[in-house]
């Protein structure tokens, strides 16, 4: 049983809970865009569910709420962000506008991000590209929970991708995902179901296969994209890696086994070779490359075309990524959102501490 | 039963049946060392089995042995190619080419290219941005081979990815992969082998799952990079997506399942809506973000710290990406390189007909 609220409501909730900690009218705004766009987009592990776990993230000082986010280094085309420890919620879309802002400039903009948090989904910042008809790219690491092909040691995030590609009459194509087999937030709805995962997920501590998603809290691991050797799981692994190199390397964050965990109860890696964590944003510019309504017109074509391509047997049609979540979007700005009875005692708990109405 | 031929004596013989097709001196080496660089890494499907099939496409006039490749677009860190049907082998190197060059002006360079054919392995060309201690990405459409999930239709090529990043002691990190669970070399070889393919491969033209490789040449199609929906298929399908659009909807080149087939048997497809095959290339200078020193130490951490992760058994080691590549490099550098009869006797029959020794 849930119970919905509007978008209004749970914005206007979680803004004074980013204000009661110190954030800015600006700042409080940007962060409650960025965690509810989640909620909004049907990825219910990374929105409201988490408000409280940013606040723990407050509470022992790893979240600066008034941060000095600052471009540190930078080229025409490029910049490294040192985030000074905010939200990742709103250093995400300062970053993202540099990059914007660079490739009005010279057509493109890359920007690496040091010393940031946890930064909610990674579709939100790629999409802000969207409306100047730019092509955004957002991507972060996390801490470790992910075994390379041939390990069982926990030694990447689940490190996702997100791609947003302007089109025409149609729709933006918009593919966001972690570069694992499944996400975390799917393993933590089995685990409330009791309901086992499928074969190719995880792995127990000790390495060998399991389908109990519970195995993950018990020190288990989750696998790359593909599964096993014989399936690509090389392929999901050296995606990860890449991700954790552009978010991490390039700015001078934490990588690999020594990315610092969301959970603030959990002990933060020894000896963390960086600061924070790290994002990689990207920005096209479209007519930096050819004008952009051709551009659009064989977007528009290959949505299309894609729309149309014979299915198998049970199944209605070919998705266009980003399909499902702005469907749910629509449905969810005109009805609401659902939250789990524990996600809204958790608010709760939120209103009660900071003396906040919800 | 293979026969082994020293890199020189190849090399001299794809260059001089290149000079023999009209390509320049220069665009023979070119072509020559990209089409090698597969075999020499053990991409034995991309090398000189190929060579043939390239010639094929010239005889039928799809591939310009002397192309005016020009850029035709430009901003500061970016540029689209017009191919004008060069050898892939050829326009992808001036390409990456034109990526450094901007990333030297402006810190990146990302260069679009339509109009071209087939170019061999990405990793190759991604590779040529290590010496100038920058990052290189390399990236191509192909004819279409792979359904989308939900799919029984081939309206993807295998699209590969190749990254390659610049360490300091330790050597460099390259990925290079299909964007499907296999890459259809591999099932090439198991068809020589008359071997099964492992579950998660192949669909038959009706879009049932087969272990039978030979159903590619019976119109089935390949899985993308995850297999099925609850593995993460929606992923490698968004991955092959992102490929196609980049190298295609951003230079107008074809895309989806308009993308001309290499085998120069085979018809092109009908209204094709754009020219030739596409390529997306990119380069990141180092210094660009943080100095070229400090990041290589951490890279040389990263790489010490994940070959050292622990094991699953039967298991030695965790793999770098690039590190099989090299290692069969060197080999073949050393002791030649081996030839199936079949691969040898298409080479004899190039000498024969073009009158070049071999």
């Amino acid at each position: 049983m849930s119970t919905t609220f509007s978008y209004e409501h749970l914005y206007n909730f979680a803004k004074n809970i980013f204000l009661a900690i110190g954030c800015s009218e600006t700042d409080a705004g940007t962060a409650t865009r960025s965690l509810l766009s989640a909620d909004l987009r049907g990825i219910d592990s990374h929105g409201v569910a988490r408000l409280s776990g940013y606040i723990r993230l407050w509470e022992v000082q790893r979240v600066n709420a008034k941060p000095g986010i600052k471009v540190i280094h930078e080229t025409p085309s490029t910049a490294v962000i040192d985030g000074d420890k905010g939200l990742g919620l709103v250093v995400a879309p300062f970053a993202m506008q540099v990059a914007i802002d660079k490739a009005r400039a010279v057509g493109t903009g890359w920007v690496s991000v040091k010393n940031s948090n946890h930064f909610g989904i990674a579709g939100h910042h790629a999409m802000m590209a969207l409306e100047h008809d730019m092509i955004g790219i957002a991507m972060t690491n996390a801490s470790a929970l992910v075994a390379p092909t041939f390990s069982k040691e926990r030694m990447l995030g689940t490190n996702p991708i997100a791609v947003a590609i302007p089109a025409g009459n149609e729709p933006a194509f918009v593919a966001d995902f972690a570069t694992t087999t499944a996400a975390n937030g799917k393993l933590e709805i089995l685990q409330r179901k009791n309901a086992d995962a499928p074969t190719g997920w995880i792995l127990t501590k000790e390495g060998e296969p399991s389908v109990d998603p519970g195995e993950i809290k018990a020190g288990g691991l989750l696998l790359p994209l593909g599964g096993d050797r014989e399936h690509g799981s090389h392929k999901g692994y050296a995606l990860g890696a890449i991700v954790d190199i552009f978010s991490a390397i390039l700015s001078g964050a934490n990588y690999g086994p020594w990315v610092p965990p969301f959970p603030a109860y959990l002990p933060i890696p020894e000896n963390m070779p960086g600061e924070g964590i790290g994002h990689f944003f990207g920005v096209m510019r479209i007519d930096a490359f050819r004008k952009a309504d051709a551009f659009k017109e064989h977007m528009d074509k290959w949505i299309t075309r894609f729309r149309q391509a014979r299915t198998i047997a049970g199944q209605e049609k070919v998705i266009i990524p980003g399909d499902p979540e702005r469907e749910m979007e629509l449905e969810r700005m005109q009805n609401g959102i659902p939250l789990l009875p524990a996600v809204a005692a958790d608010l709760e708990a939120l209103s009660i501490k900071f003396k906040v109405a919800f």
